[in-house]
């Protein structure tokens, strides 16, 4: 279906807003008036209302559906009383036997709508991965470690309470771009002293454990790649260029330009990236890839990514295919813009890559970029002669829908509907488009808030409450409120990035990972 | 000198901004082009901003003073790096023998500039018992005892790390106001379950140990009250009508009408000001005057507050020598607006209170309320009829520059000029006018920063950092993240308003202290 043919013409494009295309129908913008919006970001409301007004979009007011595990509960404080001790975690059920459906490469026939709840349970694990690479990050811009990961890769999981989905980080990646991409890089204050000028932490690759692999039927390595957190500037300009992607050839595949370049970006002053994210990245699937097949285990790779995030997965796994042809290569994608043109959608699909699109409804950066020029121009036939340029969304859908929570508000809020969070809730509640929102889902609501204001203001929950007690300042011994040094055990390294490997044993396993030596090189921190 | 007669006469009042005030001259606003201002509060921005233009004021850039202890200090990390070893605190010297002189009962007579050391101790000291009523006030809308005090009288000074001053709590005051005052009350969103709905926490009594009456020469009752944290709203409403002040007579006495509405409010419906601040506060030191008295100690009584809490420290004081001639009385303010006329003035004076006015140059709030119509306007004869009209400074100035300190941004930055933590760094880095920052100044310098940006960036000190991990929740055994309930022995009692009290001994002393007695009175939280 969404694999059509493309049609062949030429045209001039239309400014006016296509209403009738499948996939950009309307944004569904819902104020109700009894609740006052407390969207923060108003350069992002701004930025919405602007949009709204440029594309004469509709406003809905939408009846909210009826919740009926939950309308009784007009005491919200005993809803969340009893909810408190519900443990967060189902139970984990083996699917050795049905990977490779769970994985998509059936495309995910017949397991959306409704969810099946084993793929819901795998999904979210996946948006957890990528939801790490937010938690750990370091933004505090009077740090000289600002724009690294806070963790070493042994602490990473066990810091985010992460180690219960059995897996094992091996290794960074770091990015950095050519093209001034606008509030992408996370920058120190302190240029001097910082641990890097010009790259930021961009995600990493972790593999599952003995346990895990036996439970999933297969070795899966995972790559999270890191979006940014406010949006809203750079999708006012990442909707310029598309580029032929000419990682490994790729006929007229043509790709966003600002994303390629934070995947492939490299410079020899450069302290991280003398290798880009994309060959490091590479480097570390393709010698996990080879050290398992080579104890002769099944091995499959998961990209996952939210937002620019989920756009880098796509090029991640476009890549990955060309290198290892044979590899099963899935994407989860969370709240993703769009990356290429429909030649690049076409040849993905054909490597045999699969990928998962999650996208909120509210949500505007899945509309990004080509608002305007996308895959829904392809009914008009005289355009066709320019869809070379149009971008287009790749994979198979899952839909979420910000109302379809009792939990969440729904006037706009343009950061809340965007957030990693939000989508991981309205995963775990999902049943079908058709019914409510799932009665038992067991996933913290609390969680929604950590940086947004999406949770009605009944639960109580402060919004944007994931913050360091008194931003990281400590009281020392003299009585002085000072920034502790990092642990060196948690400087960042550039040695992740070479080849500067040491050997340990860990999960019965044999594996080299990345040391973190800084204590031993000191000019470096 | 500023005890001026004040001569009659009536007219009418110029529009134009009096210029050639001694204390109204100009405001010296520093827009140094270096420096991107940072400044927090954009409605107090152009605030000040819009004042600025109304008043024609001049806008000075005089060179910044040369820190001869400081400037070759290139290097701010190693600066700081030393800076952390030391101490924050001074060796406490005895005073017992010129406390009479240091509590201004000579009205600070040479003892201001140079500030005597002695003194600028003092005035540290009373300032962080002010500052304790911002640190330890529940601000959390979401919270039920929002407005509260977070910890019970017992715990205060333990948990701020004042126990070091030598005093001890031994009573909450709470305020109401029947004037509707611009965002003055911090109100629980959850009406239903919430511990008052009319009233907050306004400040404490606290008595001098023995240790520390031996150092200071006499048994000292502070009454500390609470300002409020974001001046912007209040001061533009705050100028509005002087009022008989009535409390106990008074004459043609005046003072605002705001001020007097928070001292003096009760109702009988409400759970916390059955009886009014100011009738809980009189009550205690009346009750703690007598008990010292009858031991046959020499007993004196410091009220201090910042902001609002200063201007509310002055109708305190006025009540106190109403109601308890002979003592001495006096006042420590920080940054506190005008709060009577002129009448006002010379009563409080003639009873013998005696009230140390510290203001920072760069302040607008104790420019506040009579912007226009202030003492300066006693140099227009034709125009004295007015007189009885016009708000009036009491007591004797201690006038702070932002500018003096090295390591403050001098931009302009409204919240952070009226910071009581900027006061504080001030006053402990304050020599004389004519000097330089005290190279030796002790103070913590990162405070300055807790709730505001004024610290220069070379300093890495986050701004705003004062903030609670998670914003208070925490991850429970079922890995949900909830607000814990609070401790039970914290939770606020209405009976700490009325009569309830139970016998206690500590510190050798038999006192009585309120009773924390949630735990059996549930109906109550």
């Amino acid at each position: 279906m969404i694999y059509n043919q493309v049609p062949s013409g030429a045209g001039r494009l239309p400014l006016q807003p296509i209403r009738d295309g499948h996939q950009e129908s309307a944004v569904v913008v819902d104020f109700p008036q009894t609740k006052k919006s407390n969207s923060t970001g108003s350069g992002a409301t701004r930025l919405a209302e602007s949009l709204s007004n440029l594309l004469h979009l509709h406003v809905e007011t939408p009846a909210r559906g009826t919740w009926t595990n939950l309308e009784h509960y007009t005491d919200w404080n005993a809803l969340m009383e009893e909810k408190h001790s519900i443990p967060t975690m189902s139970p984990k059920e083996v699917i050795s036997d049905k990977w490779h459906e769970i994985q998509g490469l059936k495309s995910w026939e017949n397991l959306l709508d409704p969810l099946h709840p084993l793929l819901r349970r795998e999904i979210v694990k996946y948006g957890e991965f990528a939801q790490a690479t937010y938690d750990a990050f370091d933004y505090d811009s009077f740090s000289e470690y600002c724009g690294s990961c806070r963790y070493n890769t042994n602490k990473l999981f066990q810091k985010l309470g992460l180690t219960k989905n059995g897996y094992t980080v091996t290794k960074y990646i770091y990015a950095m771009s050519q093209i001034e991409l606008p509030r992408w890089l996370e920058r120190s204050h302190l240029v001097e002293s910082s641990w890097s000028k010009d790259s930021n932490w961009m995600g990493y690759v972790a593999v599952s454990d003995n346990e895990e692999t036996r439970r999933i039927g297969r070795r899966d390595i995972v790559v999270a790649w890191r979006g940014t957190v406010s949006p809203s500037e750079w999708y006012e300009d990442f909707q310029r260029k598309l580029e032929p992607i000419g990682l490994v050839g790729g006929a007229e595949a043509k790709v966003e330009h600002g994303f390629l370049s934070i995947y492939t970006s490299k410079s020899e002053t450069s302290r991280y990236n003398k290798s880009s994210a994309s060959e490091q990245a590479m480097k570390e699937i393709t010698r996990l890839v080879q050290f398992y097949r080579e104890r002769g285990e099944e091995v499959s790779l998961t990209i996952t990514g939210h937002s620019l995030g989920g756009a880098v997965a796509v090029l991640n796994a476009y890549h990955a295919a060309k290198t290892l042809p044979g590899l099963p290569i899935s994407v989860v994608s969370f709240g993703a813009p769009r990356v290429g043109n429909i030649a690049f959608r076409d040849e993905l699909h054909n490597m045999g890559v699969r990928t998962l699109r999650v996208v909120c409804k509210q949500d505007l950066v899945p509309r990004m970029p080509g608002l305007l020029l996308n895959e829904s121009l392809q009914k008009f036939d005289e355009l066709t002669g320019t869809l070379e340029w149009v971008y287009t969304h790749v994979g198979t859908e899952l839909k979420l829908d910000v109302r379809s929570s009792p939990y969440l508000k729904s006037s706009l809020n343009l950061p809340g509907f965007h957030s990693l969070e939000t989508y991981l809730h309205l995963v775990d509640g999902f049943l079908s488009t058709t019914t409510t929102f799932r009665g038992n889902a067991k996933r913290d609501i609390s969680l929604v808030n950590k940086s947004c204001d999406m949770l009605v203001d009944e639960l109580r929950i402060p919004h944007c409450w994931h913050q360091l007690s008194n931003k990281g300042l400590v009281c020392n011994e003299h009585g002085r409120w000072v920034k502790p040094k990092r642990d060196p055990e948690d400087v960042p390294s550039p040695t992740a990035t070479t080849s500067r490997h040491h050997s340990l044993h860990f999960h019965g396993l044999h594996q080299r990972i990345e040391h973190p030596d800084s204590v031993i090189q000191p000019s470096y921190v």
